[in-house]
């Protein structure tokens, strides 16, 4: 199990931290996704370790940035 | 047909506009809404007028506030 942290930019209420969890619980391989608010972190449990590019696109696919 | 118009407060993105659109729409005998993001503005069509206190829970029910 590995875990990744990033930080998603233009979040701005509980809708865009379901968006961004939903897009990014859809990459294959990934078991777990948390993401904070306030502070834009993005946590992210896999069973191996993940492409960044595919996080990075799930995120921009949720209309978000990694920043 | 009676168009009322309202102030929105707390709606951040996108997402909340679509909240406030979706629920304000599900009121009896609305038959259009319209939400601005930048000024809150709401405006709500119905064939006849409108019980205020119908829009407001709508709005509260979507997680906002009339202002």
């Amino acid at each position: 199990m590995t875990t990744a942290e990033y930080t998603v930019s233009g979040m701005t209420c509980a809708h865009c931290v379901a968006s961004v969890t939903e897009e990014v619980r859809e990459v294959a391989g990934v078991t777990a996704v948390t993401v904070d608010l306030a502070s834009g972190a993005l946590t992210v449990t896999s069973d191996e370790p993940l492409s960044d590019a595919d996080v990075r696109s799930a995120v921009e696919e949720a209309g978000y940035r990694l920043s």
